[in-house]
């Protein structure tokens, strides 16, 4: 993903892994797929969340996807030290996944819509290899509603800075309060929308 | 409370009443005190979580006091009408507590400080008036946390005008950040905040 906010560096790599072990608990406590899903994770990045998915989730067979070759290999690392067997790699663009429609019986998108131009069309995408009935799980943030305590004008300057960069490059670091009508416009039904505070 | 920034007519008793009932889960879900416990309910206003403490905690004996006679006389009511038996009312303020040192186990505060001058000072006073290793539970409010989509400038300058005029009438509409630090200066030790959204 080329304008990826973040940046692919190995910091931002531990980054990501640090968030997705803090956060386990708030977005995981009740991600779990009945025995036997076929679960498309798309956007897996290097693999924090799909370590935890994996984990919570045994009796599951996860195919993982991504557009970066390089975050792959981290993730397939990050699932193989972690033990886990049902994790299937690939590289593949959300735009034009190479799956059969209705090839999944889940879905798993975490952080991902944020960062793309048209995360409607993303979700319509989705919506095609998933069967009828089947759920998606869309976790994103919403950067605008971070507040502090004190607030001085370099903290909220460098949430500020983040939402613009992410806007000028495309995404949308304000989308979390957005995912009702988004998932409306994908093509899903009767969103269920939780909103969870960090 | 002459600074009451919502008033005390007819129409905001019914506010607090469904505020109440809709937050019940959210606020009382583990406000559950031991059996036996005497508790201090402070500014309890027309009642609306008096009723929801007495009922939740029948073995526990309140002492539900506010500033307002003709608040207490509704809030009496509602507690009659519930058939609750295990709350006194009493005529009080805050800052001139008509009770013994640690008279209470446990202190409980929804939405008081946020309309008070001085919260730290209220603190202080339920302290002194709570036994050594009795808990304070306080809930509070924070309108800065407000946020929604799509944001209209009618929607925002309909929150920030509450906030102005709170702060206007020497109360703090964005105290849920802060209590953290009051509860500090408030002579309480190892506070422990879980933000919760609405």
């Amino acid at each position: 993903m080329e304008n990826y906010v973040h940046g692919y560096t190995e910091t931002e790599a531990r980054r990501l892994q640090d968030q997705a072990v803090t956060l386990a608990g708030l977005l995981h406590r009740d991600v779990r797929f009945p025995a036997g899903s076929r679960i498309l994770e798309a956007g897996c990045g290097t693999g924090s969340q799909t370590v935890l998915l994996a984990r919570n989730n045994p009796d599951s067979r996860f195919v993982s996807i991504d557009v970066s070759p390089s975050s792959l290999l981290q993730a397939e690392e990050a699932v193989g030290a972690a033990g886990l067997t049902n994790v299937r790699f690939e590289q593949a663009d959300i735009f034009s996944l190479p799956f059969a429609e209705e090839t999944f019986d889940q879905v798993f998108v975490c952080f991902v819509l944020e960062h793309l131009a048209d995360p409607a069309a993303a979700l319509r995408c989705l919506r095609r290899v998933l069967r009828k009935g089947g759920d998606i799980t869309v976790v994103e943030g919403d950067h605008g509603s971070f507040y502090c305590h004190p607030e001085t004008p370099a903290a909220r300057r460098t949430v500020d800075c983040l939402v613009e960069i992410q806007a000028g490059l495309g995404g949308n670091a304000l989308i979390g309060r957005q995912l009702d009508p988004l998932l409306l416009a994908g093509g899903f039904s009767r969103p269920k929308v939780t909103p969870r505070l960090v």
